[in-house]
């Protein structure tokens, strides 16, 4: 039978990095294209640990259904988390635990936004977010990302003249670029925001995976208007298979979303938030998060000691204080595309910087993660760079 | 802030269940309110077992991002639960995991529906899947609902003359009448969908759950055209705290479901899913059907047993073959909504059958849940009914 689809259908467009990953199968091939957390960084014991203890102890409690906004102690331990070095979640504002922080952006879209109606976003941004904002018809007006932060005169222009629904960002360690807002950026992008009355959504999924450099408070700490809605995500700091993640905001957005949940997932698996719980208020989460950075420093330093070895001149970036990224560009005699596709044939897979832009613009950089590989992974993909950028004559 | 809404939010409103729920905190209060399975009937003791045998050998398997269609191996698991009694999914089909079947309900009107498309609803029909569709502005085209299945007449002039994105149905054991569609008006249904070009969405969360009478094969069984979508769960056969559920169905509807999915939690929580397929392929699933249905079985005949010695002739009901909930029918005398009240007020929660319609239309039943109180509960529950209606004058 022939389905009559929505109009919704023709803006959806498959994540070219899922579908890249899925045909990954080739266990030769080295990925600096996905965005995976490092699989050594997994609190595995304690997850097992918890995990038997709450099956055997409240079997019924983790496997019935349960409240759609969340279980309650972990709405507790998520704002506790959000709060452990600023005060983040106000006593204003209130939490709903979703499926990920992926369900935030889309439940922020569908709750703001009709067809035709204008979401401001940094550029490049998340692949993610943009096709979920486009699932529901929205239209994106990208601002210009700059090593600390978004160009702000643009983001005032966008605010003024195309009165955005909201403006999404990722403060701490962008993807795809890795960089990272200033403190002064940060303060004007709350204050724009309430002066023309345009909403942030704060997405920090990155913020405790902080390799050098001094932590800055999130936007949402500068604002007392009920302005900022806050994203927070246990993928990358615990596990992503969990599925995880926490939005902080006035209660009359939150309440929302437990309605916008209600009718599309009806609440969070109940195993994830009950085991989550227990990580966050029975485990020492401070030395945990150290771990993580510090498999995180290594790994980005030796990524970048080896460019800086074998590329250096060839392929520029500026040096990610966190997260997972690293975002590279090539000589202008490159071709992004060329170089993209030679690497894939010598097993390396990257992800154009192209795939990151609202629009078909030329891009010269391209995304390369350095969480997932290994080390010996990592040496051998900038060796294939090395290798690829000779034979495109760099 | 003064947040500017979408219109969808004004379709939203909350589950009256789910927020009545809420408010239960009274340990006193007895509920046939809600839809909860047995607490009895989960596979507790399997599920602790398989999931630390896999946090064991698996950590990272478990708890790393995975694909968006879901676990491949559950995928195959599930078809072959759906097909265990009839072809149910063929060859031809593809099959998604999804977070439960309420994302079904999400994606098929988001895939299909723009604002102000009509879905054809059996009337009264399951109030979830009301909120869902409403939440994308959908308009829903009711039709009554029979003791064997919705008029033909009624469907084929809404196929014909609204022309729905769809039909949604619950053919085995109705949520909230308990009803069962006939073989054929099954076969009818099939055969209208496919003569007007209306899609099928069939919802079948209870079928395993049968107490008494014949199996009947689903509409999809009879579809060799595309047009039946196929939803199966295992909230109610293993656990609802998990999330999960599957959707089977033309492979070009399932693709745009892994796009739409993408975008809202990228992919179901992975524990969950590497669980659910150890279950259902290393246990014994049949007696552990047969399990739930002596458990259902000796509830529901209770609880009838009850109605029929204290309420016979003032409320009556037509006895259901499966599932959890009874349909029951107050006299013409009393107002439903007075009654709900009073049995509130006795510390008895039953659902006004008048949540489950489309329309504001008075309605003299109400939904009595018999999965989740004990039976000592079942006959207090009863014994109140019994009081407030003397109280009520029948």
């Amino acid at each position: 039978m022939e389905f009559r689809y929505s109009n919704k259908v023709k803006q959806m467009k498959p994540s070219i990095i899922r579908e890249l990953l899925k045909q990954m199968s080739d266990p030769q091939l080295i990925s600096f294209a996905g965005g995976n957390p490092a699989a050594d960084s997994f609190p595995a014991d304690a997850i097992r640990k918890f995990s038997d203890e709450l099956l055997a102890t409240d079997p019924v409690g983790m496997l019935q259904y349960s409240v759609t906004e969340g279980y309650g102690p972990l709405r507790k331990a998520a704002r506790d988390y959000a709060n452990r070095q600023w005060p983040v979640v106000s006593d204003a504002d209130d939490l709903i635990i979703t499926s990920g922080s992926q369900q935030i952006i889309e439940f922020m879209t569908k709750l703001l936004c009709n067809e035709g109606d204008v979401i401001a976003v940094e550029e490049p941004a998340f692949l993610g977010a943009y096709n979920s904002m486009c699932s529901f018809g929205a239209r994106l007006a990208g601002v210009p990302l700059e090593a600390d932060g978004v160009n702000l005169e643009a983001l005032e222009q966008v605010f003024r003249d195309q009165k955005p629904k909201f403006f999404y960002c990722i403060p701490n360690f962008q993807n795809p670029t890795g960089y990272t807002t200033s403190l002064e950026k940060r303060k004007a992008i709350c204050e724009l925001a309430v002066r023309y009355g345009v909403p942030v959504l704060e997405d920090d999924p990155y913020g405790a995976l902080r390799i050098s450099g001094e932590a800055i408070p999130p936007i949402k700490h500068f604002d007392t208007t009920g302005a900022v809605v806050y994203a927070g995500s246990f993928s990358k700091v615990l596990c992503p298979g969990m599925r995880l993640a926490f939005c902080a905001g006035q209660p009359d957005l939150i309440g929302k979303m437990v309605v916008a949940k209600q009718g599309s997932d009806v609440h969070t698996n109940v195993w994830a938030q009950r085991v989550c719980e227990r990580i966050l208020t029975q485990t020492d989460m401070d030395a945990h998060l150290a771990r993580l950075q510090d498999i995180y420093r290594d790994k980005a330093n030796y990524m970048m000691a080896e460019m800086d070895a074998k590329l250096a001149g060839r392929m520029t970036y500026i040096k990610p204080e966190g997260g997972m990224f690293i975002w590279a560009t090539l000589p202008e005699a490159v071709d992004t595309d060329a170089f993209v596709k030679k690497c894939l044939e010598h097993k390396l897979a990257v992800v154009p910087g192209s795939a990151f832009y609202t629009t078909d613009a030329p891009c010269r950089s391209v995304r390369l993660n350095f969480s997932t590989p290994s080390k010996e992974q990592i040496a051998q993909g900038v060796e294939i760079m090395d290798k690829v950028l000779r034979e495109l004559g760099a």
